[in-house]
């Protein structure tokens, strides 16, 4: 069996985040991946921080296993292999403010008059349609502006940010699942497809329970800090050594959950007896709970809970995670190889495990800037 | 053309949030979504609030446009129907803790010997494999265990949840990506495949930034508020009125910005003449800005750094984006329409904008539990 993507090119006019996230996907999924970079400095990646000599890690976390082929696409000769590369191409990518690739004479119209099995995938800030389309963005300027920090951070305290930087991953991950529908399509019509994903549209597709919270009452939620705003217990809990997690989503594990703390009173508590009372007494309710955990560590805790069938865990540090035995298992940590004479670095494993695609994934290292002109040159001259 | 779906039938075994999100995007790339419910109660989300009525506009928001049939998958006539459904379907999804299809009889490897084009989608806690494989999990759990509540919240602060539940919602959108490479390598091979998500890889996945700084540095980083924990200026400011952000990622944008505040010492100021320096000053260098915006309201200030090209927005709640005219614009905010006798509900619409498919997206409303039976019963009659 073959990786799904077997067989695919991807031109990767991708920089930064949202787009070498979506790249990144594409190639674990079996897909051939060329990036075409800006001669001289390549992806501002490259000299993001934190370094292993003079690589970067951000950038070989986000790009291993893709080849580099350096561009200047206002440059005759350039433009030459940049259209030999396109005529073989499945899929081309960019995330460059809206109206950039018709400047380089290269938009969507165009190309899909050239190529028209051509799929033409654009990942922006606000989308290639509406008012605003053309503003640049980041990340937090979308979470900021698609609600996620309203209602992140703590209760009554100010808007904070997400420490992932969703607005640009969301949007990556639309931009796979756009690209995919586009190649499954053109399976049966051998037409192309553009996808134009806006970084805004998609931090309010993740929004769910605070559109419907806000629509049907017309009062925006705020933060909770740790705790979730309609469900009772279902926060952050403090032990002897630090924070764990309680999750108990109905009544009969609220009930286990009071058997485990000794708690046996509570469940017939008219405070406690529903979630909705649950909610009500929220602050009480924590406070109880507390007044037991805080005397045992995490790892009591944690196991009195899991043999008690309710959902728990501890909120791990990254260095924990980076341990934790059931990642290990499922190959999500795993090695960026070395070029030679270069590091090897720690990435995200592939998360998508599926029949006949071999996990841990193959990946090659991430390359150095136009490192693979040759070879992809010598691959454009082959049949 | 046709939608990327077009012919495409889904049998959707999932409920809550990570299946249901996933079914929902599938359904709005034009797959037909039958979703086969629990008898009685139907999915948990008909009961979570808030409510129109007696209909819960959480569960209308994730499931428009699905047809509901209610089968007990323990009772003969029903696992007969169901049988007939399997003969009939693409793909078949489901998120219940790891073994329950194989204590009905339709684990995978009896599904894929029957159904050997069947494409079986799985979404839970922890995977398939695994030392936890089959514990139970929620949103917060993974949440906490993945990393990236230990990066958000307050700086110096306890952790604090991300307002949205990316748990269950990246988790959803990896199945939606392994499910559609699974159709595009059966569309070569004619074979299916089972495709196998847990919530806690999906996690890792997207926590790029954090992955290099701890594995490069050995120290896990922590939150920092609003602020991005390697660029400055990136954060929120306050205005007069509120909240917005200013996101300067590059010396040059710093440039523009200190003009458009009056701050012209400041980019030659050794504190904060590179990115470096304005890092080690973050907290002088926000004093600095918001001695100047805090005269004047949010807009002014929004309207004069767009007019110097400096990425900001404000941070809104989410009444003011459910009216944003950008996302208006872009049909990300639709009506889930009424039933007869039920109620109309406000959804986000699909942020995945291609050619050839509709936008708005037909939607249907959402299904009453088993209210399409008599519907999905003619269908498999048909040929």
């Amino acid at each position: 069996m073959t990786a799904p993507l077997d067989g695919i090119t991807v031109l990767d006019l991708t920089h930064v985040l949202a787009g070498p996230f979506a790249t990144a996907t594409l190639g674990d999924l079996g897909a051939h991946v060329i990036k075409v970079e800006r001669p001289g400095t390549g992806d501002d990646t490259r000299a993001f921080p934190p370094f292993k000599g003079e690589e970067s890690a951000y950038f070989a976390g986000l790009n291993h296993g893709k080849l580099s082929i350096a561009l200047d696409l206002k440059a005759g000769a350039d433009r030459a292999i940049f259209e030999r590369l396109l005529a073989r191409a499945d899929v081309i990518l960019e995330n460059y403010r809206p109206g950039t690739m018709e400047k380089l004479g290269y938009g969507w119209d165009t190309l899909s008059a050239r190529f028209p099995r051509l799929i033409y995938g654009a990942v922006s800030g606000f989308g290639h349609t509406g008012p605003e389309a053309g503003k640049p963005a980041y990340d937090m300027v979308v979470q900021a502006r698609g609600g996620v920090m309203s209602i992140t951070g703590e209760e009554g305290g100010p808007p904070v940010r997400v420490g992932a930087s969703i607005g640009d991953i969301v949007a990556g991950m639309y931009l796979v699942q756009g690209v995919l529908a586009a190649l499954l399509r053109r399976d049966r019509d051998g037409r192309g497809a553009k996808v134009d994903i806006s970084m805004l549209d998609a931090q309010l597709a993740i929004m769910e329970h605070a559109v419907a919270i806000t629509s049907v009452s017309g009062n925006p939620p705020g933060p909770t800090g740790a705790r979730h705003p309609t469900i009772t217990p279902f926060s952050t809990y403090r032990a002897a050594d630090g924070f764990f997690v309680i999750a108990a989503g109905n009544d009969a594990l609220f009930t286990k959950l009071c058997a485990a703390l000794g708690l046996d009173d509570l469940p017939a508590d008219p405070r406690f007896a529903s979630n909705a009372a649950r909610c009500e007494n929220v602050h009480l309710l924590k406070r109880l709970i507390e007044a037991v955990t805080l005397d045992r560590p995490r790892a009591h805790w944690i196991a009195a809970l899991e043999a008690a069938g309710v959902p728990t865990g501890q909120v791990q540090n990254m260095a924990e995670v980076l341990t934790d035995p059931q990642l290990l298992a499922r190959h999500m940590v795993t090695e960026v190889p070395a070029r030679p004479g270069g590091a090897a670095f720690t990435a995200a494993g592939n998360p998508i495990k599926m029949t006949g695609l071999a996990d841990p994934a193959p990946r090659g290292p991430a390359p150095t800037l136009d490192g693979d002109r040759a070879a992809v040159l010598d691959w454009l001259d082959r049949d």
